[in-house]
């Protein structure tokens, strides 16, 4: 699983997704729930949710996924199948005595923010990460948003990893402060949402913010700024990408792990983590968040092929080109 | 004051701006007031401020522009010798008995909103916008923020300008809706913030809100989102262009305009209105709203120079540009 990755043999299509690819696998640690979200579009009820979910759906399109987490013994296990035929390899998802982690919540009108109704942590409170032998030399690894402490844990169970990313959340950022920062040390990127990152760093100034973390420790850092975008700060450039302007969106949740598993899922297909590659997966984040949010859970994740992909990609393009040279 | 500014002689750099150009007049009619601002990083006392200072001292680098207001008798005429000097004919700033236009405002540390502390309208209360005979046809216009009514008094006074263009903002929304949707047919484009937008259009979604302005008669909707960049509709493309991630933004009053002041100046200057031309004028908006906040006032958009606005469009480039080819 650790070889190098994108290979030669010429694939169909002459987009840049079917471009000749051998991917490496991306170790993903996080939560696999159920959600009941209500949107002023509809209403939804006990559905495949949780970061290690989304993040799963997303990348399956670029990678081989190896999913790590839990569920108690009422999760509708048939649900995940459709993960398993995308590849996603569900050896470490590991079924324990209890009900399994619920998230209930509304968006409001503007569908900025969720609003939490209820959240049942369940077995999910107990969750000890451990990655199966057969995962522990993935090249490409995300550690969802879980405490700080069992991120730290994976990270002494997997061997070399090419790339480390982690997310976080203002829960962690109040309750585990020191061992996100200790954490920060051992991570390649780090994405975080902009509130978070002005809290996590006390400066309200982006720029600020993303160089107070990369002081810490991670070489990039992508702040999220939902449909306002997401900025990609490296040691030597700053990288935008808008978030697509979609007509209608459905239902916010999970659009950041989908991001985040474009993203990785991406960088695991082509195996470069050059500066332009990387922006690239930056596009291809935001294309894959674009997708999330147009259906209730994973639904259009699941649907969606090369060619919408590729399609999205490119209307990004169309957002943001100008040039410099007169003419029209 | 009519014939072209800077002339077809070509300039020394080979940037975009320095390309021989024959720019036309921009008409601009709006406030001319005095600020009192406080932020985080210091405080200023009655400087220059309202949005026909802004856009001038924007629009002044690309083209000659004629500026239409009203001032007391109490107001410092000697602070206008600045704009004179940049090519900004004075001609229709009108000067009245009566107190000058003040307002007071403070920003908080996230920089994102205004906290008005008061408001004296004193002699722009009473203004009747007179355009002078030379100003009539100047092929580019922009209304800036005032009551509707006013803004269509100023149309019945131009002739047949190549474009105009029109801000708005919340206080006509509620107070003027049927002026400003009279005032929609007859202008070709409109500024104005997402809250604005939503606003005026009942849409909570932006492309939706933008349709909806265009079905009203603009041919492009320009949505500024400051921090957050700004979306350019038109018929067939939406365009984006992020704002320029600075890393300290020391007063964002005057902003907004300074964004419309670069945008038509740089039109006006190319006199193309096509679509590739449209998006570096945006570009050239954003650069320019840029530079307003990294003072008080309009002291910043006075000093810079040309190469300061090539280089921060190129930085824009940098900030956003991705490619869709293989390789690092």
């Amino acid at each position: 699983m650790t070889q190098p990755v994108s290979s030669s043999a010429p694939a169909a299509g002459n987009g840049f997704l079917s471009t000749p690819a051998t991917p490496s696998a991306v170790l993903v640690v996080g939560s696999v729930a159920l959600d009941s979200v209500e949107t002023p579009f509809g209403k939804a009820d006990e559905v495949l949710g949780g970061s290690g979910n989304y993040f799963s759906s997303s990348a399956s399109h670029f990678a081989p996924v190896q999913l790590v987490g839990v569920v108690g013994d009422d999760y509708p296990m048939d649900k995940l199948e459709a993960l398993r035929a995308r590849g996603v390899d569900l050896a470490g998802v590991e079924k324990t005595e209890g009900s399994s982690f619920r998230w209930r919540g509304r968006y409001r009108h503007d569908l900025n923010s969720a609003e939490t109704l209820e959240t049942h942590l369940g077995v999910f409170s107990h969750f000890r990460p451990k990655i199966p032998a057969q995962f522990r030399q993935a090249p490409f690894v995300f550690l969802a948003n879980i405490d700080p402490r069992l991120q730290l844990q994976v990270l002494e169970q997997v061997e070399k990893p090419r790339l480390v990313a982690c997310d976080t959340m203002n829960f962690w950022i109040e309750s585990r402060r020191p061992e996100l920062v200790e954490l920060l040390k051992h991570v390649d990127l780090v994405t975080l949402n902009d509130a978070e990152a002005r809290q996590l760093t006390e400066q309200s100034n982006l720029v600020k913010a993303a160089r107070w973390i990369m002081d810490k420790g991670p070489r990039h850092v992508l702040i999220k700024k939902g449909e306002h975008g997401a900025f990609m700060f490296s040691p030597d450039s700053i990288f935008f990408a808008p978030a697509y302007p979609l007509e209608s969106v459905f239902d916010p949740t999970g659009a950041g792990d989908s991001f985040a598993g474009g993203f990785i899922g991406y960088l695991a297909r082509t195996g470069d983590l050059g500066e332009r590659n990387m922006r690239r997966a930056v596009v291809v984040g935001s294309a894959m968040g674009s997708f999330a949010v147009e259906k209730f859970s994973n639904t259009r994740l699941l649907e969606i092929t090369a060619a919408d992909i590729e399609r999205r990609v490119q209307e990004f393009r169309q957002l943001v080109s100008f040039d410099t040279e007169l003419g029209s």
